[in-house]
Parts: C-alpha cells; structure tokens; sequence
C-alpha cells in the first residue's frame, strides 16, 4: 500500500509513539486526579507535552497549550470564546469547515457578521481585497496557515500584522502545517494557534489543541471538573486548566509528544519535513502536470508550499478517480470536498471535487513516481474512453 | 503498587486493549475520509465501537452512539444541547461538576434556571423533593446514576419517569456505572446516557460518548469537518455525525471496543464486575467501619451500592491520609473534593473533602485487605496523636 492521504490522518506512527501510549495505558493514572505515582506520572508526561508543542510551535510556554480531542475542537473554542455576540469576524475562502461553521453558528445564533475574504483561481489570496475587509473592524480573523486542499501557505505573519492593525484577534488554524512546515507563532504574532496531533505531529488521533498567547482569555466551550478549585461554581479561568474540562487524554498525549520527539530528533523538525515532504509533492506535481488532461489546482507563485497536490483528470469525478487509485494501484488518497466548499468555489470545482495526494516524511520517492504512473495511466485510460 | 482509584480512571488496561490501539496507530486511516482500506479498516473499527457500546448500554442501536473525548464533553453536549436559553433545569446535590458548571453557565448566559434536589447526610435522595421541584417544570433533569463520592447508585428509573411524567427530557450521567453497574438505556428510559471510556469500560483516556434515544434531538455545541454534506454551511443533523466534528479518534475507540469485549468475555459483564469490584468494596467498608475514629459516608440504605468507600479519619485532612497510603503503603486513592462540591455540603466535608478507595474488576482481596489494614493503622496512629 502507498499512503497519500497524510493530510487526513498519518496512517503508521513511529514505534516511539506507538510504545509511549502502550506504556501510558499500563501505567498512567487520572492527570491532576491524585497525588499517587500513577497520576503524577501521568501529569508530568503531560507537563513534557505541553512543553515540547510550546517549543515546536514557538508558543510562550508549557502552560499556554490546552489539550483538545482534535483542531476542530480547539477552533471551536478558540473561535465561540473570543467572537462576542454581536461581533463580526473575517476568514478567507480557503479555510476549512472546521472555522467556517464555528463562525456560520455564531452568525445564526449570536447575531455576528462573518466576512470571507476571497482566493483567487490560482488558489492565492488577494490582500488589497482582504485589506478593505479589515475596515469593517473584525474582532476576530480566523485564518487557515495552509488549504487543506491545495496546500497552498499563506503568508500569515503578514496577515496577523494587518489584522492587529484593524484591532482585530488573530486565530490561525495550523492543522495542515503543525509539524510538516516551520511555524513559530511568536514570529507570526498570532494569539491562538489551533493544532491537531493526528497529521504531521505523528500522534494518536484523540490529540490537538491550542496554544494561546498572554494576555489573549478566552471563555471555555465546556466546563466540568478540573481537579482543582472544584467548589467555584464555574469552571476555573487560568491556563491551560481553563479550555480543558473533564480527564484529559494523557494515553494520547505521552504519544504526541513521542511523536514531536520523533520530528525533532529523527527527521530534521519541521523544516526537515517540509524538505522533504514538500520536495515529493512538487516532484509528484512536476511529474503530472503536463499530462494530457491533468488539471493541477493551486500551487499559485503567490503562495508557498506545502507538501499537498489537488488534481483532477478531465471531467472525471474525483470519486472515481480515488476508487481506481485504490482499487488497481493500492495507492491511498482522498477524494471530494474535503470540508473546504469555498475552497472549491474558487477553484470551480464544486461537482467534481479534487483529487488529493498529501506526503509525508514516511513518503519515498518511489511512492512519488508510482503515483504520478498512476496519474498518468488513468489519464490516458480516461482519453481512450475508458 | 495497589491501585485503589478507578473511579479517577482504571490504569492497567487489559492488552487486548493495548493490543488494539496499538494495531489502529498503524493501520487506521481517517474516519469517513477516504474510500482506501485503511479508512474503511478505521470505519470499521469505529462502526463496531458504536455497536458495542450500544448492545452493552441498551441504547437503540449503533448510529445513536457518538463518541466524544470523555464524559464532560457528553454532558457539555448534551446540556448545552438540550437546554434552551430561558428554560429551567433540575439536578440533585450528587452531582459532578460535569453536569453543575454546563447548567451553571447557561444559568449566567442564556437565562436558564436550574434547580438543585438536596442530598441527605446519608447520601440519600429525598423523592418527595424531588416531586416537588418536577413541579416546576423543567426542561431538562441531568443527573448521575451513581455518586462519583460515595458510590451510591440512585434509582434513576424512577427518576426518570417522574421527570417524563413531568414533560422534562432526562440526561444520565454514567461516568461511574457504565461498565461496572448494570445500566439498560432502554429499561431506565433515559432520553440521553452519558458515558466515559477509560474508567469501568477499560479502555484508553480520550473516549467517551453519549447515547441518544430515537427523537431526542440535541443541537451541535461543536461544528466543523463531518467528512460528508460537506457544502452546507452548517454542521449535518443526522446521527451520529451531528454530535461529532473533526477526525474521530478511532485509536482510542478501537481500545474501547477491546475493553467491552473484556468486560462481556471475561469479566461477565457489567454485573459480573459489579459482583466482584462491589464486594470487595463492601468487605472494606464492613473492616473499616468499626474502627474508632473512622467514618463511613452515604452507603445508605436507600440506595444500591457500588464499589466506592468514602471515609475520614478523625479530622484530619482528607489529603494526608491519601498522603499517607501513598507513601507509607503504596496505596493509591484521591481525596480532596473529587468535583463534587454540594455532595460534600451535603456531608458536611466541605473543608475535609474525603478519602475515596475505589475498586475495579483487577482488584482482590488481598487488596481490599491491606487497605482495610493501613486505614487501621492510620485511624490508630491519629488517635495517639501522630
């Protein structure tokens, strides 16, 4: 099997990661829940993976990482305790449902605005456009650091300067970057960055989470126990206890920061990664895109990039085009929307969909070259009538 | 080590447990997002999760179960979901902060009122209250089946007919039973059964769920990517995908999935585990409870036991006794409040908290034994002023 579908889940962990939830499961108790071994060993190991996504991600430090279920949730929160009722807030046509129906629900239910800045054809952002959207004084801008689609990166330092020139909090979704790309948010100047453990972090699914700038306070999404100040009738408001209510995933946590490990110490930490990830993409991208009916989406001048490649062949649904990649070369991709409608919109390719191959630093580049074989087989086949 | 606090979570999980999320950290793609295997394989999995977690709770079927990160994010769901702004709610004292700070919060932000039915000395529900404040007619009653303190197993079927007679949807807080006690959905009523994954269902932190009977229809608190329906602006309202958004943790399920067949195969069930972890729970309350100086809380006649001891010593600290058995015996408990603030008014514990021992399927006599010894000890030790 070739697995291109790293965008969605890296598919085999790293042994490390493996064997640090395996231990965790045998020997963790509740985080905060005891002061036996079994629940200090499991705090500490969650202290450690606090401490290394701040590190890796340039967060100010260990306590300014809350740990969530996935980025969905950590968006969720970020964006429900920041945008007040009434507010407005701008994001761009590249982002992915997990922002744009965060911010779709306040506007139904708490009466916010939600402007939408838009992507070009080529898959960039226009800035003048996304300038004059910031003289509607946005409280919010929630941003994504790279389409989950395209794997388009967007110049964000740029964009978060813009948006606290317009006195606006800067969210940036890093679901797609967060361990593949190099992303220091003290650089950025972002006040949330919003990640999940599952892709280029090389974690259990189960993690994600957000790290939050000082002085950014964000009202909890959920609240419940919090293993301290447990007679406040309110879930207690310092960090990093604030966004996280209930037993935390400690089992899954001690493998993300196995994983982040394993990046830093192995692979050469994110800008490894994108060396390499990033090389097979555009290898995997030249290779295709002078085949005879190979429409290769994004990748515009304007923009950096990351280690995805959307493509469609003629008009054949892209759905189709995964099955057969599946079923004749057990090569593994995704298909569809990819939960990015305005995305698709903007690359007119709403009924089709897009083909998407996303590498990884597990990725050779034989898995590159069968895919592009591929690519171009079922090209021809689709030009034959078949 | 005596591992004696499994209502916090269970540590040594059975290997078939490991063994399973293991296999998913290196073979599961994302759920729903591809029509590679090792997508289908993770659907699969998760499918099968549904469908235990619904034949062992008695819910209506595999697709009214979803899956959250742990039983606070359930009731947070389920709370939030259920409750409109401006409508009143009923809990009891039992209560975790799991169900009090969700009704709480939309007691301060949407309006709400909730009621609280009190608590006797004993742990016991006063029903006659309890009918009267059904006469206020809320909208919702959210409570839990057993107390997380004492371990005191309310008779939630006929809680949840009076509150159905009442015109109010009923919301089960199972953190403590699912598992370990037995609990049919369909024969209590429930309109919702919250659940946790990683304390009496064996399986890995990081899951949880709730199952929703048919024409409960709880709106989505968290909205994002659902892998289908993905142009709508809005989260998709079918289940289980409305109360699930964002890559599902299938690692984890896949160990929950294990940790019910553990149960069902070896443990006999959830009243194969009541039978042995209660017990043992009641040969240790039975030791301690002459001891000069000890006390016993709840146990009450009144309700069905299960397999929690909540004590006190003298008046010393809750904390330093824990202390105490940690270090002196390597036994591990918790003490302090265990988010479970009017229970311990209830009590009269506010500023002792308690001493909780709790047992699981894993623990023996032996255990039960030397805690019973070393609580002996201690209670001795206190009384010649040491």
């Amino acid at each position: 099997m070739i697995y291109l579908d790293n965008a969605a889940t890296t598919m085999m962990k790293p042994e490390c990661v493996v064997r640090a939830v395996a231990d965790a499961m045998t020997s963790f108790g509740g985080v905060g829940r005891g002061v036996h071994l079994a629940s200090i060993a499991a705090g500490m190991a969650v202290y450690r993976a606090r401490a290394a996504v701040a590190n890796l991600l340039g967060a100010p430090g260990a306590s300014s990482v809350a740990f969530t279920n996935n980025a969905t949730m950590a968006l969720n929160i970020a964006i429900d305790g920041l945008l007040a009722p009434g507010q407005r807030a701008l994001t761009t046509a590249a982002s992915h449902n997990s922002v744009l129906r965060p911010l779709f629900r306040l506007r139904d239910t708490a009466d916010c605005s939600v402007d939408i800045a838009p992507i070009a054809a080529d898959g960039s952002l226009d800035f003048e456009v996304y300038a004059e959207l910031l003289k509607h004084k946005p409280a919010l801008v929630a941003v994504t650091h790279a389409s989950n689609l395209t794997g388009d990166v967007y110049d964000v330092a740029r964009m978060c300067a813009m948006a606290h020139e317009a006195g606006a909090k800067f969210v940036l979704d890093a679901a797609q970057t967060a361990g593949s790309y190099p992303l220091n948010m003290a650089e950025i100047g972002a006040d949330v960055v919003c990640f999940t453990g599952h892709k280029s972090l090389l974690g259990p699914q189960g993690t994600g989470g957000l790290c939050v700038a000082c002085g950014t306070e964000i009202a909890p999404l959920l609240e419940g126990g919090s293993g301290t100040h447990s007679y406040d009738e309110r879930h207690p408001l310092f960090m990093p206890e604030r966004l996280e209510a209930g037993t935390l995933n400690a089992h899954g946590v001690a493998g993300l920061a196995a994983g982040i490990g394993y990046i830093e110490g192995t692979l050469g930490g994110p800008s490894g990664v994108h060396e390499h990830a990033g090389a097979l993409a555009q290898h995997f991208a030249d290779a295709v895109s002078g085949v005879s009916g190979v429409k290769v989406y994004g990748r515009s001048d304007a923009c950096d990039r990351g280690s995805i490649v959307a493509l469609n062949i003629a008009d054949v649904d892209s759905a189709e085009v995964a099955d057969r990649l599946a079923s004749d070369y057990d090569i593994c991709v995704r298909a569809g929307a990819h939960c990015a409608p305005l995305m698709h919109k903007a690359l007119g390719t709403q009924s089709q969909g897009a083909v998407r191959f996303s590498f990884a630093a597990a990725n050779t580049v034989a898995d590159a070259d069968a895919a592009a074989k591929a690519v171009r087989e079922i090209a021809h086949a689709v030009g034959q009538g078949c």
